[in-house]
């Protein structure tokens, strides 16, 4: 909706929204849906699009929009349209034929513009100077949802539009949930704190996790963090030696697999059950992914990715280090987007 | 998901989460998918379901989920799920009958448990607080975007463990757009401020809308707001009589149409485009629904529903009034949950 039309809805507010923001694009128009709640703000992001009345019933208005642009087939992304819609449409207007086009959009998103890389970058750098403010409140005692919120804030207040996703801010055992929510479980001395977050910079999203030590780390979490280490230094040297052209071109799978391979010659293989990226833009998690499933293509270029090997052991401790790299064969590099150090850092002592 | 099995994703987790948290239930069992990022929270939170393991392959392990609790026909939530996964599911398990049940789960969530509404008034209460608490912080030259956020932060750290959805606080000709968004235009004395913004307590929420008036208020505006009012309270006066058992059971229809015949008598029947109101729990927006369309049949109870006319001009101003309620027939009363006054409330003077 917003990559091809301009028009928004937060997140979550796809869930009140009804039809609006829905679109339809021919060879020469772009139609964008919205009822009275959003007829302005789509007039004014959608400036180049008719802006059509809806309402909850959208099959009743699909013969009459088809007609208008004169359309005899349409294209209907199956994946984002669900079942029921798809069938009431296909009653409304039987003789047009829908076709699904799953993932159109999404191959089209995965290569990214400068100006989208640009946004990104900047998102980057919100989140990553929100980190390096709130290192100081860090100390045994403090909550994981009161970390959590200071970072939010930080993000809000300096720079960022609106979270890319709710922060992640986990110690100790907690840190063994890969998604795990901040709890007001409290910071204790010895233990892991995995801070998972990111910022949105016009409507692009960063996405950065780090995980620091709490005092004194313990042996098996030094350990633990240095096979992590190794795995995503793993995947980003091979990367760059691609994006350099010193390597065969790589498919998602294999640059996963150039992380995994470090965890699992640790012995951790069954500990890292993501995979090692995903793309990321206007949403969090878009192509490529980078994991044991997947195409074998090669990598698009230019586009922008996440490298998050982890390792969680259950009811133990769990660590995480993840950071974008915009991967890019024709300007022949690979780029870091953020700063904080991704060595072994101590805080709160 | 979260409703049959206790299994939650935050808003917008479910973009990233895949198949985690899709669900299977059968006459005695009940089945949730949780890939190994998700499986120690479904554990924890549907500890009475089986926790299988998924991909982001649904369609290679659909067969094997429904041998395994014998299904021979299954309904699946046709409005949930996606057309592509819809048809890859039915060609995965050719022998099993799919049987699109849309708004099964939806009927049953309009009417609420005792414990559901106390979770939604609890929500209420903490909403109600943090605007109270932040109208001193409200003058002229702050910006949108400022008092949205100290709402925000209010709720967050006074109560509730998240927002219901993304605070408005529109002021001026910007609360002509019934979902606009804050921005960094500044309150102005003798302007509207509206907030529309809402708490979650539990996994239930609330929803509220004051429109406050920034000194002096112009004739119009006040002439605007007092129809608004007079309308809610033609609503909210039917709905209480038919609740006390005074009054003929109604439809959201007609719940509607009493708010919406004093707006059209007052000439702004084209400046109310949206409906009355909705119901509200573990979604913002659920049944029922009080609008100029829907089913004829009476309201449900006991219920939760929005009672929020508006009236908005293009270019100049907007109001909106919303507050819960309680119907509930059994009980012979609505009760609204929000104590902030509905009169016209001036401040920053």
């Amino acid at each position: 909706m917003r990559y091809l039309t301009g028009f928004r809805l937060r997140d979550g507010e796809d869930r009140v929204a009804g039809n609006s923001g829905r679109f339809l694009v021919s060879g020469d128009k772009t139609l964008v849906l919205a009822d009275s709640r959003y007829r302005l703000q789509a007039q004014a992001e959608a400036p180049e699009a008719r802006i059509e009345p809806t309402t909850y019933d959208l099959a009743a208005i699909w013969p009459g929009l088809l007609e208008s642009v004169g359309a005899r087939r349409v294209g209907v992304e199956a994946d984002a349209v669900d079942h029921r819609l798809w069938e009431d449409l296909a009653r409304a207007a039987p003789d047009v034929e829908m076709v699904a086009v799953p993932g159109w959009v999404e191959a089209d998103r995965a290569t990214k513009e400068p100006s989208e890389v640009d946004r990104i970058r900047a998102a980057c750098a919100v989140a990553d100077r929100a980190l390096a403010s709130i290192v100081r409140r860090i100390r045994p005692g403090v909550r994981e949802r009161e970390l959590a919120l200071a970072l939010e804030w930080e993000m809000r207040t300096c720079g960022a539009e609106a979270l890319a996703f709710d922060v992640a801010c986990l110690t100790g055992s907690d840190a063994a949930l890969p998604h795990g929510s901040p709890s007001e479980r409290e910071v204790c001395r010895g233990q892991v704190l995995l801070f998972d977050f990111g910022a949105m910079v016009a409507g692009y999203r960063s996405d950065m996790t780090r995980t620091l030590f709490v005092g004194e780390p313990t042996a098996r979490d030094v350990a633990v963090y240095e096979v992590v280490a190794a795995a995503q230094n793993a995947a980003i040297d091979l990367l760059s030696a691609v994006a350099r052209g010193e390597h065969l071109p790589v498919s998602g799978i294999e640059a996963d697999a150039a992380a995994r391979r470090v965890i699992e010659a640790a012995g951790h293989g069954e500990h890292f059950g993501h995979g090692t990226g995903h793309g990321i833009g206007l949403a969090t998690h878009e192509l490529p992914t980078l994991s044991l499933v997947g195409t074998t293509a090669p990598l698009p270029s230019p586009t922008v990715f996440s490298v998050e090997p982890g390792i969680y052991l259950d009811g133990e401790t769990g660590v995480r280090i993840e950071d974008l790299a915009v991967y890019d064969t024709g300007a022949r590099s690979l780029e870091l987007l953020t700063c904080f150090p991704r060595d072994v850092v101590v805080v709160g002592v």
